[in-house]
């Protein structure tokens, strides 16, 4: 086997080699089985059982207690785009939503919103180039079906450090790119989704957590599968659900636990941050994105004096086996996604190469 | 390791060894590349090539040309059943479409569709407990948006021998559970859909085939990632796809291609599935579901005296290494689900065991 790579790429993103270890020596033969959990019904017992401990394992890593139903529905954060309004739209008669836009993923959730009833974006980072999360706060209408935010933005590097206090009006958070990264009481939110691909497992999914009171609210053309009220009472299986996807988790989870749980996951990622933010704030030829009072811990960003400096800096980074550095196509210059399951030798590696560089270039 | 078993079971289902020997080889390093597929961005060239395989690959073994364009959609088969409507019912002004119901699952379909548009069932075979698929000839009204029905029918047993002509009216196919499994010239088909995990690998996509004159007729309120145009235009990446799903699928297609084609796999099918009838047409104790008429090649359903017996069968069965026997839960008695990647010698076991049973036992 060729050695694995730190790999800094956005989602999917790098799983712990421990859990791709155990993955595949169960390729074959999952438990005694016979056969892989990927070739086993989705209503069979040792499914049920991986699906069964999942909720229980996040569940005692958040503290989240029995006010939020948890499921997983299919495809990712971005059919939560569409499956927000379609359940939460109809809480008020008004059919209106406020969104918080702090990034590209901000602005196709409102986009994707307005299908589905009316929207207003009540905060906007764009003319900020949203490098910033600008302050917010307001009396909301109270008949507002709910606020929409994105807990960080793996684009820019930013990250919302307080949540707003949206009163009755139930909080949803896109936290694709940040659940289970810091200490966070999920239950303050009304709804809370996330894509699995970036600190949970591999694509395919989303993990959806919802105040109990805001089920059954769905509009009459939501389909199916994207009824939470359904995915509920299913159990995740109103279908065949990916099983692949929350098998991998479910190993996921366990680590998580096994390295002490949420709160050292963010100790580590603010220090692993941190090691990175240091290099930054001290050099002449790195140039931080991301506003320093809204710094992400999963997410640092940069760039360097022109695109060709970039480009020489991914290359030779490349050849230290440091990994998918590239920004995001929208954006440009470089973006180290440092989620849960990157080791701090890979950011140590990473701290030291920029250093280098720096030395070597200027 | 132990034994594989031979997995009989409706799906998710077996994968041949082969195919899961090589996902185990590459899962902590994929081609050299330091990281495993389920680890590397969607949009990264080694995931593009994948994609790309998967769709020649796809093409070459169907004959599929340039009228059809090609993608996965998140969900399996049953977010089709909304999909389909909602880009399907626009076709024409009065938003109808007929249903041909021979099971379960076009119950299902049916009734989703309810939401979008006005539905008609123009063959239900309930009445006959879905053991057999009526005759059905019909002048359409030509302002019929499209005609649905199911190629195979995984919880009875039977499939559609030859597919009706439904002149101008688009007729769509859920061809979840016999995709591959026999020669069909799809482009006579306006839409194709199969959720992935029977007979292409494991679950959580559907693979779609749309007739290019179906496209873009999405209505206004259908979910962004549930566009068939958009779908297209982003070639299965208007988000982060299950790469694990597709990656697998691949090397599932190669797989059948190594074995002759689809020719080859039909022509396996029909022997299979014939140990299996004969078996039971011979029998004094096994009492086939399916009309002979429309017996499947894919699912091979029978029951036995009384639920004693039948338990008894399981219960030996299983301790033969033959398993997943027992019939869908809505049905109940025995199903051999014995797709693409099932053995002919693990069928071969089967019909064995059956003999030995009966004698035993009678």
């Amino acid at each position: 086997m060729s050695q694995r790579v730190y790999n800094f790429g956005a989602g999917p993103a790098m799983l712990p080699t421990e859990v791709m270890e155990e993955v595949q020596q169960e390729m074959l033969d999952y438990q005694g089985h016979g056969a892989s959990i990927i070739e086993i019904s989705h209503r069979a017992p040792p499914f049920l059982e991986i699906l069964e401990e999942t909720e229980s394992i996040f569940r005692r890593l958040t503290g989240l207690g029995s006010s939020h139903v948890m499921f997983f529905m299919h495809g990712g954060a971005q059919m939560q785009f569409s499956a927000v309004p379609l359940n939460l739209m109809a809480r008020k008669e008004k059919r209106s939503a406020v969104y918080l836009i702090t990034g590209k993923w901000g602005v196709l959730a409102e986009e994707e919103a307005r299908k589905f009833g009316s929207t207003r974006v009540a905060l906007d980072g764009k003319p900020l180039g949203f490098q910033k999360i600008p302050e917010w706060e307001e009396v909301l209408d109270p008949e507002t079906s709910y606020v929409h935010l994105t807990s960080n933005n793996t684009l820019y590097g930013t990250q919302w450090q307080e949540y707003p206090d949206t009163g009755k009006v139930p909080l949803v958070s896109d936290s694709t790119s940040d659940i289970l990264s810091r200490k966070e009481d999920y239950s303050r939110f009304g709804l809370v989704y996330a894509g699995l691909q970036k600190n949970l497992g591999p694509s395919g999914l989303a993990l959806v957590l919802v105040r109990e009171d805001l089920l059954g609210l769905a509009l009459p053309q939501t389909p199916k599968l994207l009824d939470y009220q359904l995915a509920h009472e299913q159990r995740s299986l109103a279908n065949t659900t990916s099983v692949f996807s929350i098998y991998v988790t479910l190993k996921m989870l366990r680590w998580v636990e096994k390295q002490g749980g949420v709160a050292v996951m963010e100790q580590r990622n603010r220090e692993k941050s941190k090691l990175l933010y240091d290099v930054l704030d001290d050099s002449e030829l790195y140039k931080a994105v991301a506003d320093p009072e809204n710094r992400s811990i999963c997410n640092v960003t940069f760039r360097l004096d022109d695109d060709e400096m970039e480009k020489r800096f991914l290359k030779q980074s490349l050849n230290e086996g440091l990994y998918a550095l590239k920004g995001h196509r929208d954006v440009g210059g470089i973006r180290a996604s440092i989620y849960n399951s990157m080791p701090l030798e890979g950011v140590k590696a990473l701290a030291d190469f920029m250093k280098d560089f720096e030395r070597r270039e200027t």
